[in-house]
């Protein structure tokens, strides 16, 4: 993409608005950290990493807020910044607790929250004001919006090279510039083994209920030139039996510890077909999505969304009446049917337990070199 | 449902229009076998055993059509009505040629015209006059209508009679009063299963891209109060994992004499889908559904329908402009993933193939009696 999709100055976050995709391209300004949450919350930014950056921002709003202008309480002594610092971390917790509310399956919203809370923490207990600690949150969002970009390059990269000459994917929901800080996940796959030209074709699921494949998938890969053909979710396997389809690349919302994937409803069906057309199955994600915390699929909380998108498209029923849908926004994909996850520090092989646990304690240090290591060893 | 959705008076085709459901109730006359076949393609009618049953009306008013009134022709001797039998024959031939290429796929189609034709035929073989046979077809017509009716009462019995009490099942697509004479295949199953007291729930996918489920199954099951829901076609497999579903059963627009099963496009995905969950997965058909022409399911012409019916919805278009889409209306399901076949002559087991060539060369001799007995060599 020529522009930012989110971009933040002075207390503003400017965003592209998702859900009026490809009809319009319509920017909103989200002038509070509230504000921020609402536009997750609805979707008009989607996309485990993309959620994160805007959480990120989100937080360095609220910081911002609670701060006041700078300069206010210049010349204030320590104990009153410290009493101030105690104000502005009670507000972070309560921004971050709503923030990360917002949308409870990614893992990527709260690990980014987390990340930019400890900074805060870390500053204020060193006796910081709360102008140093809001400039600080919003250098950190900035920061890891921009590191962002760069892990799904690396990603990018990792995953390419697992393909192919001359192969055909099929790819699920939008994983792209829009899921992401830019250039995505899965599609940044797609988008290097196409500068590899490696890549023949992409069939793009639809992905029902809120058709991100059809509306943001399809719009990307346009942009970029990249052949491609849109098909129902239900149509997958008829081309897969084909043999039309030669690797599946999908994005993650959540990676627990023993490889199990939670990501957008229709990926675990999408896995189970592949695997039993001899497909591989292969996951892109940045190093944000593994969750430590989580030990399985079991622990995965699904988010469940309203009913209406599934009966209304347009604002108009296609359902009678009182019709009771069922829309849970993600499903689990076990590790066992999953290929290879790329992520910025390499590829993970199966079995994906012992490769996730190396990579999380290495991650712990803050080493990436040391992924190659672990991903040595899970080959 | 309180009323026939297909009925016919006087070289009249009275329908009622499925793609206006369930926003509207709209019936539409068809004066000519031309609107019938106008009918069957652009899918007003839909559903492999109904559009069998419009197909021989709309060769009943062809054949009324080239009669002319009753009595014109009175008087007339045995030389003129043989030529102008003739004359019917060759517009007979005509019509159904291309009321039968209205749809490649759906047999019943073609098993309905080839089976009036074929008594068009004999009646004017035996010198018979246009009236006489113009006045045959109606009869036959209706005769084949009703039967399509009684025949998916026995499929209803026979396919409930393999579900277990307390069973959750999943279909797919419309197979009800809609796709049929009346009853319904699959949904004569579910409709049977319902009223033995054995069905908790029936899981409905809305079948993309033209929503059949939602559209028109669930508008059924709330007319006869069974309990459903409605999911995307992605959300299946997650249904599954989760055990909420017992059984997968669906209709079928082509039956090869291997069993491989031609049904709308989805139905190979949950089929699969359903294997790896070790859920079983019942095929609900009339006889017409087989044909003994079809070795097996690399002999099925796979309709492609228009591109549009998956990037637009309401006519708004979701995909970007110029967006290519694929659009198999169908798919074809191996005999080997297939639990069952349910039909008014019972049920057939795997080994499919076996079963089938039995049947299909008792249904030759026209005995059903004797399908009980290839029923009974299939088990």
């Amino acid at each position: 993409m020529k522009f930012a999709h989110i971009s933040y100055d002075a207390g503003t976050v400017r965003i592209l608005d998702q859900t009026k995709l490809p009809a319009d391209m319509e920017f909103i300004d989200l002038r509070s950290w509230r504000e921020s949450a609402e536009a997750i919350k609805g979707m008009r930014v989607r996309g485990a990493p993309a959620i994160g950056i805007l959480a990120a921002y989100g937080l360095a709003q609220a910081a911002r807020a609670a701060a006041g202008p700078a300069g206010a309480v210049a010349g204030a002594g320590a104990s009153r910044n410290g009493a101030s610092a105690h104000d502005l971390m009670s507000a972070l917790e309560d921004a971050a607790e709503q923030l990360g509310a917002a949308r409870p399956t990614a893992v990527n919203l709260r690990w980014a929250l987390s990340k930019l809370l400890a900074s805060a923490r870390a500053l204020a207990a060193g006796g910081a004001s709360e102008q140093t600690i809001a400039a600080a949150l919003e250098s950190e969002a900035r920061a890891l919006h921009e590191a962002d970009v760069e892990s799904c390059r690396r990603i990018g990269r990792a995953g390419a090279a697992l393909l192919p000459v001359g192969v055909s994917v099929l790819t699920h929901c939008n994983t792209g510039d829009l899921a992401t800080g830019g250039y995505g996940t899965a599609l940044g796959v797609i988008r290097s083994a196409f500068a590899d030209k490696k890549l023949a074709h992409v069939y793009v699921s639809e992905t029902r209920p809120l058709l991100q494949g059809s509306r943001l998938t399809a719009w990307e890969l346009a942009q970029d030139g990249i052949p491609h053909t849109l098909i129902t979710d239900s149509m997958a396997a008829h081309f897969m039996q084909a043999k039309a389809i030669g690797a599946v690349v999908v994005g993650a919302d959540r990676i627990a510890r023993n490889g199990d994937t939670a990501n957008k409803i229709g990926t675990y069906g999408l896995a189970v077909i592949a695997r039993a057309h001899d497909v591989p199955f292969i996951v892109a994600a940045p190093l944000s999505t593994f969750d430590a915390a989580t030990g399985s699929g079991a622990d995965i909380t699904i988010e469940e969304r309203s009913p209406e998108e599934v009966t209304l498209l347009y604002g108009r029923a296609h359902a009678p009446a009182g019709t009771h849908a069922a829309n849970p926004a993600f499903d689990v994909t076990p590790a066992g049917l999953i290929s290879a996850i790329a992520t910025e520090g390499g590829v993970l092989r199966p079995p994906l337990a012992g490769a996730i646990d190396d990579m999380l304690s290495q991650e712990h240090e803050g080493s990436t070199a040391t992924l190659e290591a672990a991903k040595g060893r899970a080959k």
